[in-house]
């Protein structure tokens, strides 16, 4: 079976289907973020009701604990956390570099301490492989620099040598076929090494592209200026991957200019500090105005959370400190992301794209 | 239709049937504790599921948030916590009498102060009739005071003079016919109070009658004392419930001495501390002797988490501080106790309770 099939082009925007040894993920997705072989408060059930084929799970914190030895013994990541469903490992580069436990960038690697105990690490672009055929993830990544952002040209160009260097030597170290391994174009906000990184990444013939390095700071504009620039160039035939990314606005954004994937910590983070997506906009359901409102979170929801309870009673669980608030936030918050995600497939397939991307923004306020 | 029926009885113990408007319960029952108008981290939905027809709220906290207001608002807890089955509401006496913020007892009532906020309430036996009928709970309880443990014989005589009265008042005071009010035993470790209290009590002809102030102190001893005494004596074809009692071992030891009802924080509260119940006894799963161990809490369950995760996989969630763990332990235990109140009751439908009794403790290690 082909890795990636699309199904529909409308304008840049596409409805495609990526098939793994885990099933099928239907894109654009968005995918819910498991950092340590769990989705916040989250059973894989609850996911799988609400129809999500794909996580994320980061290689950095699985690879400190609980450590790879023991996800080996369980075969990798799927049983270990008792998910059947794809899973995306990233490279576990953003948390090294983003983490400020950086010790020291070569070409050979990166050297870092653990943010927990201490100790020191290498990463290299073989080692994260290694350690991602033990995972077992059915998308990996290669090992590369996030730079920080603001940088220099200099140094962003300098990284971006390295970035490429490592892709190079992470295609080689792979050999397991039923992990699909994708490039990562880097380039901070320099259109030329933006450009540059995806001649000489395409080159190596990955079977899909991510960008990187754009969710870092505050910057939308970052985003979505790197969204212009490289969403259409990359390849057709290839699932496009915007790491770090998915506000609601973003994945609009992004999709109407050729994206596919994105995985975001925002709605389930959010979500546990009483903020939640509803039709309007984003609410703060824990705020004191809602302490008397029998009206579900989101009168458009039909999520579990919705049908069953008022925001009065989502309010009094947060006062109180109550996980069962954070619990049910996070189902509303995970079931507002996929039912946006198939309002927008459905309204590429319909060739009504910016009809519903204008309906959507009219009550919907950023 | 009758408030309470037995359906069979073996020796002492008994099956039977509590009807109300929120319908029925199979007794013997364990309830859980919904302090806040939430079972810890569970929804109704997982409640229902393992085949839960009762849970405890508590006044005390409620009154205090959200307060009686927002509740009345949404005609008591059922419809506010979304629960549709059983409520017993405590009085608040065990809370007040024991939180501390206790300021001073007269014949009228109590006055106290919330742990909140410091401020300063008065509960009289009225007021706490008056609250449980806004919470709406289905079976609600007379206000009692519940003595210190340990305390002289005279203290606890005059405490039980009160209790009394406040129990008549609490009759007068009460006129919804869809909430059985209950009666309360207090007396301390005081054989001869606790007769005089049994007396007094069934006098005023209560649908229930509970056995309070065993649950004060460390001392299975007084639990067991108490049972042992009241157990057998108390009305026949009337609800029986000993207050904030339920490991496995108390369930056992009481209900063959007649109790048909049991609350208690345990099972929850030691699952949030990674503690579970397995048919060999009780496990700390966080330990880091199960970091490789791949079979479920218990195998002898089929609970979601039993049957879809395993012991290192818990322990890891426990290890880096991931609600996920809670949620499942809690799940588990709350599962085994309904389970064991299943074994329970069928042992007393065959009439071979004995026999399974010993076979529970033969692999049961307290």
């Amino acid at each position: 079976m082909e890795f990636f099939k699309i199904l529909k082009k409308y304008k840049n925007a596409r409805v495609g289907e990526i098939n793994t040894t885990h099933g099928r993920i239907l894109t654009p997705v968005f995918m819910p973020v498991g950092t340590q072989a769990t989705v916040k408060i989250m059973t894989p059930l609850d996911l799988e009701e609400m129809g999500y084929e794909v996580i994320l799970a980061n290689t950095y914190h699985l690879y400190l604990r609980p450590g790879v030895d023991i996800i080996k013994k369980f075969n990798g990541l799927h049983k270990f956390m008792g998910w059947n469903k794809n899973i995306l490992t990233d490279s576990g580069g953003f948390q090294v570099f983003s983490l400020q436990a950086l010790r020291k960038i070569t070409k050979e690697g990166v050297i870092f301490k653990s943010h927990i105990d201490g100790s020191e690490h290498l990463f290299t672009p073989e080692k994260v492989i290694e350690i991602q055929n033990i995972l077992n993830g059915d998308i990996i990544m290669c090992l590369d620099e996030c730079p920080p952002y603001p940088a220099t040209h200099e140094y962003v160009n300098d990284s971006l040598d390295k970035t490429i260097e490592w892709a190079k030597r992470s295609k080689l170290a792979h050999k397991k076929e039923n992990q699909h391994l994708f490039g990562i174009i880097q380039g901070g906000i320099y259109k030329d090494l933006r450009e540059r990184a995806m001649e000489e990444m395409f080159k190596l013939d990955f079977p899909g592209y991510a960008l990187g390095g754009v969710s870092v700071g505050e910057d939308k504009e970052l985003i979505y200026r790197v969204v212009e620039w490289c969403g259409p160039m990359m390849p057709e035939n290839k699932p496009r991957y915007l790491m770090g990314v998915g506000t609601p606005e973003d994945i609009w954004y992004a999709v109407e200019r050729g994206i596919d994937m994105f995985d975001c910590v925002f709605p389930t983070r959010i979500a546990r500090n009483g903020n939640i997506y509803t039709a309007e906009g984003q609410i703060a359901v824990r705020n004191s105005e809602f302490k008397e409102d029998d009206r579900p979170m989101d009168e458009n929801c039909n999520c579990y959370a919705c049908k069953n309870f008022s925001r009065a009673y989502i309010r009094h669980l947060f006062n109180v400190h109550e996980i069962l608030g954070m619990r049910l936030t996070t189902l509303h918050n995970l079931h507002f992301m996929i039912r946006l995600i198939e309002i927008i497939r459905k309204s590429i397939i319909d060739e009504t794209f910016e009809k519903e991307k204008e309906k959507f923004f009219k009550k919907y306020r950023i």
